[in-house]
Order: structure tokens, then C-alpha cells, then sequence
């Protein structure tokens, strides 16, 4: 299911308190919106777009919206220090403020994607985690940094820019327990493996896959870190045309727990909203009990 | 790349001795063959079939050739027990000393797939790794039986029929490490990554995914392995038309370290022979080395 991604004003309307309270906590069905934006070097854009972006999504009934990796600024070192913001000085911060907003006057969960965080001198790769009342309810440093050099094909060195995080991030929201990853972080099962440990129902991960690990990578990582842990993964993806040094693969999609892709976008911008439905894992782990038949006592080296 | 596997005779050549010390044990570039064998309810026909197929490979330049899951014996409670053989007795067993004989006469390596074993009054569904010897090598016992109940989709309960195995198998071959596991092992990701971690460079899983789990998630979980471990993978499955109590997915493959298909099959009997080239390994680790970049230190729970 898609929508366009492009009303053409910014509306704050805040919700009433009861209304607010109409979300029970052990919801078990609701929509995801997965905002795909086009990032551009002008930081005030990109926050008007990500903002109007959130409103799409809760038209079509979003109650968890997901922003891209990097949605605020460029994907290139010429913009990462002067775009980044540090959450600690929330005033100061307008990405900050204006994810608390959209979250509050909505009353949504929202996975803020990631952007450059400034913090001690060091930069991070960073997604805010917000919830119906606007405050912040986690904060999620990109664990494991892209570094890659295939010659003839892509190089690339994330920690020239970033310093790494080292926390996995599992946050309890109004739509349940959420496990966070940003893009290369889901590269590495052991931290699915641990989100599902400790009661995650879905995975989400913004990511900036290029074209070349894209076309061949993001899919399959998404299927099989859902398959394996029996859960959702919802992942959101900057634009195609979007700035910044290499070209995004996009494909902001939404996988079930027997790893059906649900939802999915080509490389444009777009909004792709679909339906969770929490049921589905508890049907999934009761008819193939993945957790029950593993072997602990034989996976040691 | 495909050969039909359709020889009209089985021809036992014996190689010269000095033929085969011309296999370096540190050979890193060579063929497999994955046979996608019809399996009858004729034991006899089966092991025939199997025979020729192996001699199809090899005349296609396999020095390593991988046989499906149940091979010799329809998958079907009706049969296990009929069909099962004991190892340790090898002269009173017409598949070990089929695998034996090919193994030896066109001096390869067999991953003989695996068959129904009976021993100390239980049934274990086990795959045989044979030398170019003719010797055995390795024992692999499936060690995460097949369980599942999906209302209106699949119920299949494995472990009705078979006692379960306790042991990885990771066997040094003439053509290197290889790691072994049976069909609903690839569903464990942490037996791939303790094969990865004692070196394996190969996986190979015979499997008889059924249309269902098959479309579904043999290329995806085929893949994620790979690309999780950075080696290659190689699957091999019963075709569609065999004998049994459910529908076969076939599309034995094999999957390169980046997670690329390097050659696959639809669902009919066939050989798939394709070349693994370990400098690819070395290539995709050296430019994303993923080993270095997992951060142990905190996926625990």
C-alpha cells in the first residue's frame, strides 16, 4: 500500500488527551509508515519534507512512522559535522524538536531515521526513538560502522567520519517492544538474535544501502533476519535521487515473520504504509517452534 | 551451467594413483556438482540413478559432487524403516559401498546427501562424506529434525520417525573445509557461523524443502548463510517428480560469498555443475571484513 508523500502544508494539530489514550498498550494490530525521502543539502527542507512525510503516513493510519538513515543531511563527509546537532541541548536541536513535535501532536511512535549527532567532540550515526507524548525514548548509535573496500566496485569508510555506539537499543513503545539498527547494523545476526532474546516484535532499521550492496543484500537481509528471529522488520531507505556521494538503492519495505515481504517501494520517494499484525509471530513461532528446536549445547566452538 | 544426468551405463574406472595425487590439497579453484536426483520407491533404482548421476558430474569436471536429502528412499514414514541401513556394518550396506566405489574410482569427494541409518534401534537421517579414497570421512546426523504444524498450509512432525543428531560435522576434504548440515539445519544460523568459525569454506546442505517452506525461504536462507559467513553454500534437493509423502521445491544451487547465486535449477532432475573459487572468500573478507567488525562484546543478553 503507498500514498504519495506530498501534502502540501504542515499541520499541528495536537491531540486530545483521551484520544491519546484510545491506544491500548498491548496493541496487537496497527499501520507502519515507512517514510522514503529525498534528502537534499538544505537541512530546513529536509525537516519540512520528513515532517510533512510523517503526516502522509498517519493519514493513511500510521500509528509507527520510520524515517530513513540520514534523512536530515547529505550522505557525505562535506555535510556531516555542520548538519550535526547535539540531542542533549534539545532547544538547540531543530531535528530534535521537530520529531518531538510531529510525535506528540500525533500521538505516534516515531523511529527518526538517523542523522549526525554531535556529542563530546565525536560524531554518531543517530536514530531518536519518540513516543504519542514527544518525549524521547531512546537513542540509537550505529553500532557497526559500513567499511568496505571491493575494488572495482564500491569503497567506503564510515568510521573516518563517525564514531561507533555501543549499546544494542530494544525500546518499549505504545506499539510494543522495538529492537533499532541502522543499515550495516543488519549485517550482523547476533544483534537480531539478541532483539529477539530480550522480546522485540519487530527489527527496524533505517538504511542507505548503495545500489551495489543493495540490489544484492537488502532484501535478503531483511527476509532472513525476520525468518531466523520469527519476527517483523521494517526497514526505510533514503530516495534514489536523493544528495550525497552514492547512489541509494531505496526499497523501504516491510517483512513478516515467515519472511513475506508485506510492503515495498521502488527508489523514489514515497510513503509506504502497511499493516502489523502481531498475531502473525505468535502463529508463526507456535507452528514452527524455531526457538525450542535450537541446540544451544552444540553451538559452542 | 547443466548436464542432463541421464548417462546409459555406469562405469567404474578406477583412477591411477598418480591420477589422483594430482588433486593439491590446497587446490582453490575447482568444480562442484549438485545431482537433483527423481527418487523412486526401488532402492536399487535409486542407488543406480544416484551412480550415474555422480559419473554425469564428474565427466563435467565435479571434483567435489553433493547428493539430495533422501536419496535412496522415498520421504515417507512408510519407508524409512525399510529402506535404512547400518554404517558401521559396510559390506551389508549397498549405499556406502556405492559411495564408497564412486568416491574411489573417480577420485573425488561425495557428500553423499543423506539416507535413512538405523543403529542401536533408532533411525537418524544421515549424510555420509566419502575421500577420494573411498573411505569415509564424516558422519552427520540432522541434527534439527524437521517439527512443524502450520493449520491449512504444512504439518510435518520429523522427529515421529527419526532420533535427532548431536555433532556439527566439519570435515577437511581434498577440496577443503566443509561444513555439513541436512535441509532444516540451514533454518540455524548459529550452526553456519560455528562452521564459518572453525573455518569451513563450504557448507553444503542436502535439503528436500517442500513447495511451500521452498519458495518461501531455500534461496533466502541459502543466501543469508553466505553472506552472513562470507563462504560458499551449496544446496541439493530430491527433484519435484520424486516419490514421498509431499511436493519437493528442488533448485539445488550454489551461492558464492557475497551472497550471488552462482548456478541454480528449476524442479526437474538434473546436475547443476558450477566452479567454486575460494579467492572470492578472501576477496569479500579482505573488503568487508564482517569477522572484525562484529562487536562480541555486546550481543550478549
Amino acid at each position: 500500500m503507498m500514498a504519495s508523500s506530498t501534502p502540501s502544508s504542515i499541520e499541528h494539530t495536537m491531540l486530545a488527551a483521551s484520544e491519546q489514550l484510545q491506544v491500548p498498550s498491548n496493541i496487537s494490530k496497527f499501520k507502519i509508515g515507512l517514510c522514503q525521502l529525498s534528502v537534499t543539502s538544505e537541512k530546513n527542507q529536509n525537516l519540512a519534507c520528513a515532517r510533512n512525510s510523517i503526516k502522509a503516513a498517519v493519514e493513511c493510519g500510521a500509528r509507527l512512522v520510520v524515517l530513513p538513515e540520514m534523512w536530515n543531511c547529505p550522505y557525505s563527509n562535506d555535510y556531516f559535522a555542520k548538519f550535526a546537532e547535539d540531542f542533549e541541548n534539545e532547544d538547540a536541536s531543530p531535528t530534535f524538536s521537530m520529531l518531538s513535535e510531529a510525535a506528540c501532536s500525533h500521538g505516534i511512535t516515531i523511529v527518526g531515521g538517523s542523522v549526525p549527532e554531535s556529542s563530546d567532540g565525536q560524531l554518531y550515526n543517530t536514530s531518536c526513538v519518540f513516543g504519542p507524548d514527544g518525549k524521547l525514548k531512546a537513542k540509537h548509535r550505529k553500532i557497526h560502522l559500513f567499511d568496505i573496500e571491493i575494488p572495482g566496485d564500491i569503497t567506503f569508510k564510515e568510521s573516518d567520519f563517525f564514531a561507533a555506539g555501543d549499546n544494542p537499543t530494544i525500546v518499549d513503545t505504545d506499539v510494543g517492544l522495538i529492537g533499532i539498527g541502522i543499515c550495516h547494523d543488519i549485517r550482523f545476526p547476533e544483534l537480531a538474535a539478541l532483539y529477539r532474546e530480550k522480546g522485540a516484535r519487530i527489527i527496524c532499521y533505517p538504511g542507505a544501502f548503495n545500489i551495489s550492496t543493495g540490489e544484492l543484500l537488502w532484501e535478503v537481509m531483511q527476509r532472513a533476519r525476520a525468518a531466523d528471529n520469527q519476527l517483523f522488520v521494517a526497514t526505510c531507505s533514503p530516495s534514489r535521487d536523493s544528495s550525497g556521494s552514492y547512489a541509494i538503492w531505496g526499497h523501504s519495505t516491510l517483512v513478516g515473520p515467515s519472511s513475506e515481504i508485506i510492503a515495498t517501494s521502488g527508489h523514489e520517494e514515497t510513503v509506504v504504509v502497511a499493516e502489523i499484525d502481531y498475531s502473525k509471530i505468535e502463529l508463526q513461532r507456535k507452528g514452527l517452534p524455531l526457538d525450542k528446536q535450537k541446540r544451544a549445547d552444540i553451538y559452542m566452538s
